[in-house]
């Protein structure tokens, strides 16, 4: 049995708290939600599950006192600036911290300066810090990486993640625009509200682990549209209206394009699936026909990452760096 | 750069050296093969390549002289019991270990004795060792194990390994049987020459990442016989010889089964693919159509593997605990 505690209850949080419990091999000591429908209530409750007998607190120390957590699950926000005050206060707490804050699964290329402020408060307090999810944190990065493995040469990986977002969390198909029209779908993307956060993480994650200097890096954005009336999403789509997003992420290395990340999320899109192309010594295509949802997938994979995250060095580490994660029926 | 020796010159030992070449981040400093064939010579004539001025030596003492090596990487045999003194050799000379042999992969469960000592004479010199190659020690064990990452429950792993031999190195066309009768194939069989090695030490391997415990572990064994005559091999295959062996693990856990690894190797297979079934929440199935080519792919782990070798702690390691082997450009 390990101990932790969760910071953050919306509906990601939710599910890791399920999932934690289901497990049968982790003991949830302390939960934190500061938002008013939350503290004070059962985590149970808060949760959808029977009363646990286990209070949400507004804060870490209330949430800890007289317990011995080893491990945070942080899903609170996608924000690393945001993020930051949290991990150092988990940190102080001597708590190692996964977190599925997007900003977080490889910020050295990103925001290098917290970065390295989050690795040097973790290595002070002797914890380890890692950010993780299913994307990105695993489809579009670690696996691709662990899928090298067998090349004696890469020439270009080309990376699609293409998924029909109908069975998503509302908050995921909101985040992508779906039901939008497009000036309101525009003016989102204007002030930053409305994108997949990851694909710059993934390509520099990727390219660390390879040993690439990446000339520079880009992403794109557009807006995919209905092409019919959509009704399988949390509401209705009309022709026209943006039903999700496109995003594609390209680097280049010594002038060469080396990596393609291919995103699209679509209430309504057509095929799901998670693709990597290798094009290399040998070159060879992996698929998951039908993709991995998203939801399942991203809390199933902070709650594997726990086992890693305690046998791991302290400091702000990447999925790459890690003892590598998988499903575990044992802690 | 990285200085390696080379411990074995069979065909898998040229690739790999050709291979670490190739890479223009690894030195090798010495390599040892005692066949008459071999000693003697110099390096690039044995592996195929241009003279590099390094000559062939019958053993270890004489080609680390004046070296300063840190890895060894061993390509030698498939039994752990004749692999063991090389290890010793190797770790008292105070080398890391990477090796291609098969019982090595995952020898906890299989040959738990030598395992032990094999792990304690590598901690008592410092050095860490690992069993790898593309099957066992990834097709069938570690890339399923990081494909559970994404799980919250796995309740079954089906994972096949169907392959056309016709592309591979003659000694492995040799050893799945292909061309032979039937009468010569079960004697080869009885007398333990003719089987893929590997299908247990995967299945343990897995269950030791999952956190399960087997019940027991049972592997069969037939030939494959050819329909037609097949021409695509090293030699004419008649219709009803051998063309391949079809090898099936089964493991189960509270009276359950939980693994299932399907290996089919046969020259003038019609459809080669590797693929990965798993049962849990979510069920998904990974699949690389077309398979991949075993032996570019286990020299080339075996490579890849070096810089995980010198990052991990000492003593007998496997693919599951090393840092995650991937291609890298640089050491």
């Amino acid at each position: 049995m390990i101990n932790i505690v969760q910071i953050g209850l919306g509906p990601l949080g939710q599910i890791a708290v399920r999932f934690a419990l289901e497990r049968g091999t982790i003991r949830i000591v302390g939960a934190v939600d500061p938002a008013p429908d939350k503290t004070g209530q059962d985590l149970g409750v808060v949760c959808g599950l029977k009363p646990r007998g286990l209070i949400v607190q507004a804060n870490l120390a209330a949430a800890c006192r007289g317990k011995k957590p080893v491990v945070a699950v942080l899903t609170t926000v996608s924000s690393l600036s945001r993020l930051e005050p949290q991990v150092r206060e988990l940190a102080e707490a001597g708590l190692h911290i996964v977190s599925t804050c997007e900003e977080l699964a490889f910020a050295w290329k990103t925001q290098p300066q917290i970065a390295k402020r989050l690795d040097a408060i973790c290595k002070q307090h002797g914890v380890a810090c890692v950010g993780t999810g299913v994307n990105p944190g695993y489809l579009m990065d670690f696996l691709p990486c662990i899928l090298t493995a067998v090349c004696q040469r890469v020439d270009r990986i080309r990376i699609s993640r293409f998924q029909d977002a109908s069975p998503r969390r509302i908050p995921f198909q909101q985040k992508i625009g779906a039901g939008l029209t497009l000036a309101e779908f525009r003016n989102k993307v204007a002030a930053g509200t409305l994108r997949h956060v990851g694909l710059t993480e993934s390509m520099h994650m990727i390219a660390r682990h390879l040993g690439w200097t990446l000339d520079r890096t880009t992403e794109s954005l557009n807006p995919i549209i209905a092409d019919r009336e959509i009704r399988s999403g949390y509401k209705p789509i009309r022709r026209g209206q943006a039903c999700g997003v496109e995003q594609i992420g390209r680097a280049k290395c010594k002038g060469r394009e080396v990596l393609k990340l291919h995103f699209r999320a679509a209430v309504g899109e057509r095929e799901s699936f998670d693709r990597v192309e290798i094009d290399g010594k040998p070159s060879f295509t992996s698929l998951i026909s039908g993709g991995i949802n998203g939801d399942i997938a991203s809390c199933a994979i902070t709650i594997n990452a726990i086992r890693s995250i305690v046998k791991t060095a302290p400091g702000l580490r990447t999925m790459i760096d890690l003892p590598p994660v998988g499903f575990t029926a044992a802690f």
